[in-house]
Order: C-alpha cells, then structure tokens, then sequence
C-alpha cells in the first residue's frame, strides 16, 4: 500500500517491539495518525470504537492484544481472560474469533514466560499471511478484471465497490481492492465507482482515501445511486468484501450491500466477494443464522467532517429516532463469484 | 396537513392575494421559515434552487409564477416567455409541465388584461384539485393499508418510503404520505421506516418532520438498511412517491426507490407507487426515455446541518470527485400498484 507516498503496512510493530502502531481511522482522511497500542485493554479500545475496522484488522489488532496481555501475565487465567475480553469486541467478526484462537493454540502447550515471545511471533506471522492471502486475491481477482476489460478495450473498467475492504481493514492490498490495486498497477484503466456508505461512510472517507493516495481514478456516489448506474451500464462488476460468508455462501457484508447484489443480477453485472478463506464459517449454515451487530442510532442521526472553517464538526441529520443495523445478508444465489487466496470459486 | 400544531397548507395566497406564501424547506426542519413569492423570477429561483420541490408543490408554485407573470404583463409574448422560462426550472417533472400548459391554455383566449385573474384562479383551482387527489390517494390507500394490517392485527403496520412524498411536496397531505396519515387518523397502528435519501436527505430533514408534526410513530434509517429490514419481516410494505410513470409502468422517483423496489420484490413486500393522475406520461414510452437529471456533485460532497453549538454548519463528506444523479428509474415489472385519485392500478 501507498500513504502520503510512502510503502508501509496498516498495523507494525512499535520500535521496541512490545507494542503496535495502527492508523486512528476516526480521523481519516481529514487527518493521517498513528497511533500506539500498548496493552491487551488499548487493542479492545481500538477494535471496540473503531479506531481500526475490517475483519482482518480487526483479527490483527486482537492477536497482537492478546501477544501484550500475555507479556503482562503469561498464565492460564490471564490468558482465557484476555482471550475472553477480546473476543467480545465485535460480536460479528468471525476473523476476530479465528485470530485470538490462532495465538491461544500456539502458546497454550508453552510454559507461561514462554508464551509472550511466541504470541507476538505468531501474530507477525498472522500479518505477514495477510499480506501475502490478499496479495494473492489481488491476482486472482486480476485475472477476472482483465476478462472483462477485454469485453470493452476502449473505455475504463468500471468497478462499483461498497464500504471499505481496502488496505485499511487488512495489513495490506486490501481484499476487494486487491484486485484494483493490481489492474491499476497492471495499466488496465480502472475506474471506481465508490459507495458512500453511510451511515458511517467508509467508502467516501476511506475506500476514496486510499484510492486517492494510490492514485486509482475513482468517484464518490450516493449509496442510492448504484442501481441506476448498473441500469445504465456504467458498472461493469461489482467487488466487495466480506466478514463471514456462511455455509450456504450467504454473504455477511456492511449494510447495503444485499441492495447492490440486487441491482447486479437485475442488470447482469457480476457481484464478487473477495475474502481469505479465513472467512469462510463452516458451523455457521445460513445468513439467518448471523446475529446482526446493531450500533449506535447516533450513528445515523450524526455526521462529522471539517467545517468551511476546517474544524472537526458534528451535525445534526435528523431529530428523529433512528435505527443503525449494522450489517446485512446476501443470499448466495446474487454472488457471483468468491475470489480467495486459493482462487475463485464460481457458484455453478 | 398540521404544522407546530395549526392545520395549514403547503402554498397559499399572500393576504393581498398578488403573491403566494411557501415554506423554505432548505431551511427544514431546522427552521420553520415561510417565504413570499411575489413574481415569475422568484417563482423560478424556489423551484431551480429547490425552495421548494415535489412535482405537485413545483406545478402549483409555477402556475402561481406564471400568474404572476401575467399580472405584470399580459401579452402573448410575455405568457410565452414566462412559460417557457419557468418549464425549463426542473427538467425531470412533468406535473410542472402540465401545470403551466393549464394554465396557460385557461388564459390565452382571454384578452390580455383578464388573464392574470384569471391565471390565479386556475392556480387556486390546481391546489384546490391537488389537495383533493391526494385525499383520495389517501383513501384509496388506507384500504390496503386496512387490509394490511388485517393480517398482523397484534402489531404495528410497519411502512417503508423513500424521499418526501408528502404534504410538503404538494399542497396537503402529500401523495406516499397521505394513506399513512389517514391511517394513523384512523386508528390504525402504523410505524414508518424513513429512508435518510441520501444526498439531500429529504426523508431525515422533511419525511421525518413532517411524521413528528403530525404525531405517526417512525424511525430514521440510512438507505442501505431496508433491504435488511424486509429480509427480517420488519416491512410490511414500500410505498414512495413519483415524478413521472412512463406509458408502460415504469417509475421514475428519487435517485435509490429502484433498490428498495428489488429488495421488496425479493422478499414478497408489496411496492406501491402513489400519484397523481397527472403524472402518468403515457407520451414517453419507457423509463429509459427519460432523462435523468445529474445535479451537482457538491450535494454529495457536502452536507449541512446544525453543529454542536446549533449553528448551521456544512461539513465535507468527501474530498474525491463525485456524481450525483438525482432520480432513477424503476421498471414497471417491480411495481405492485400504482394508488390514484380514481383508486389503485394493480399489475396483472
């Protein structure tokens, strides 16, 4: 990934090691900061008030809490607790779940002043398999765009992504803008159609940050807007990411996206899900099966950005009650395709 | 319609009678501030700048502006010019078409110097009329609404609308808005679920106002989440507004209705369209005929509200480029029935 023109990774290592550095993404893109995660307690903070989002990110940041919980108290208890209290960060994340049971089994046959050294070791390695699984989807995912840049040679791909799977939510690549980032870099010319996303508006705040800083040509929509373009044949697939993809294939995605697999196969656009098969959840057999994460109704009822003056403002959207589900459901039978690490599966 | 408690009108006579008062719903619900229009110009600068907006309350405030023309000059060449001017303000709306041609075709065999008088009372008469449809939309959709909540009697009627299609976008009781109005007067226990429509968030600012002033129980989300809602059984029907029904069905409303019209198809929820006869186009053959105004990308870009200290700030949602289509086009074949003033057009 590319940052203010700089290479780097979206979670590190601190300079002494004993911590981790993540971008603070409550600000972006208003403002580029890093911050400092020193305990098991700062990684829940972070995960919990979305400093940092994406099932990868999320999965990261846990490991790493539980490596710094057990650096404080390498024992059984503090283990399971830390374990325990990290897990409950984000009810929805099935990455969260995989990633605090990946480090518990390494160190748990250790002895406990063992078991701090080879947690972070193993949460490293959680980060640099990230990095190599999305940079793995990224080619895949390639393959399919120049199939279909091939259709059209003389316009742009146009691509129509929702939320934000990018860089920001995994160590690095992004999963549904791995492919982006590699078609750009490839020279295919990609354009993206970027969903706000509200209500917390990912894809206008960080899906457009992150393609800005790439230098990816791309434009902002309205969540309602994607409909009509597909109708209008400006989009030419539709790539999002995923936080649990069920038995079944159900697809568990930032709400809206249902809404988009809808217009996709209305219009005969293909809608693809990108994802490490860590995502995939077997013992779970379909989307009705998912509790949906319900946040905050400030959420919807509040938005915040520079003022015309630049200061960090908070208006007011409605006076009215609102209700912020956080997450929805897209049957199996709308996706297209599952571009993975180890390839795409097609649904036959 | 009530407002802050006073039954009132969405358009009226100014108290000389030689211009109109409306509210400047830029400024709702925020501030409850009416204007007076008193020339063909200002007329103009309420619809272009959307003062004021809705295809009724735009094809009543133009015929007023169009009297006002002829008060200051009642000539051919100025009925012609005003006419022309004043249909060139919102592209997309054929009730303003129609309220300028009826107008216009009640004067122009009138001397010159009878014609403003003239002019006002077919304006007074359009409101009268509009005002009477939407009555009876209201009526004619109360008895689905009935029969609606027949077969759930042990809960609310749970309703879902897009944009504002009420009694601020006509001149009382609104067109989507009047059968939930007459239900919540009839007893019935309906709720609604407002659509934010994004970009200009019609139904967080105006759908949520004007529901709130009027006392019907409802709750804000964001556009991406009504898929979800009708995926879990939380709708029992989707009913918006509309600019313009084409020959064969199709409806072309606020930029996201097509989403909501596949969500509901895909989950067995009936999608009504409410309307005016007036704004059924039997002389454009299809939605795809219909040119689909694209607005500035600042009301994307852009949003404006009341900060923490109450002041009316605007903050910046995103700094990438961005596209703003301000309607989209639902096929006729999603469509469960259209709900007039003559009773309701169900598809066969």
């Amino acid at each position: 990934m590319i940052l203010e023109g700089q290479p780097t990774r979206s979670i590190r290592r601190t300079a002494d090691g004993a911590g981790v550095c993540i971008l603070d993404q409550r600000q972006l893109p208003w403002e580029v900061r890093w911050v400092e995660l020193r305990s098991a307690d700062a990684a829940a903070v972070a995960i919990r008030e979305m400093w940092t989002r994406g099932a990868p990110m999320i999965g990261a940041t846990a490991a790493y809490g539980l490596a710094m919980a057990l650096a404080e108290d390498g024992g059984d208890a503090a283990l399971a607790a830390a374990h325990a209290m990290l897990v409950e960060t984000r009810p929805t994340a099935i990455n969260l779940r995989w990633a605090l049971d990946t480090v518990r089994d390494a160190v748990a046959a250790l002895p406990p002043a063992a078991r701090a050294e080879a947690a972070f070791a193993r949460a490293d390695a959680i980060c640099d398999e990230d990095a190599a699984l999305c940079r793995a989807i990224g080619e895949h995912g390639l393959a399919l765009f120049r199939d279909l840049h091939a259709r059209h040679p003389d316009r742009p791909l146009n691509i129509l992504t929702h939320c934000n799977a990018g860089w920001l939510a995994t160590v690095d690549y992004g999963t549904a803008t791995a492919p982006i980032y590699l078609a750009h870099d490839a020279g295919i010319p990609v354009h993206v159609w970027v969903d706000e996303t509200r209500p917390r508006n990912q894809g206008a705040l960080l899906t457009a940050f992150e393609l800005r800083n790439h230098g990816v040509p791309h434009t902002v929509i309205a969540d309602n807007a994607g409909g009509l373009l597909m109708m209008q044949g400006r989009v030419d697939a539709v790539i999002v990411g995923t936080d649990r993809v069920t038995a079944n294939g159900d697809v568990c995605n930032k709400i809206g996206t249902y809404l988009k697999a809808l217009a996709a196969r209305d219009n005969d656009v293909p809608f693809y899900v990108a994802l490490p098969y860590t995502t995939f959840d077997p013992a779970t057999a379909t989307g009705a099966d998912i509790p949906i994460e319900e946040r905050s109704a400030e959420e919807v009822a509040r938005l915040t950005g520079p003022d015309e003056t630049g200061r960090i403002a908070t208006i007011r959207v409605t006076d009215s009650p609102a209700l912020n589900p956080a997450f929805d459901v897209t049957p199996a039978r709308l996706v297209t395709g599952y571009i993975t690490e180890r390839g795409v599966l097609a649904r036959v």
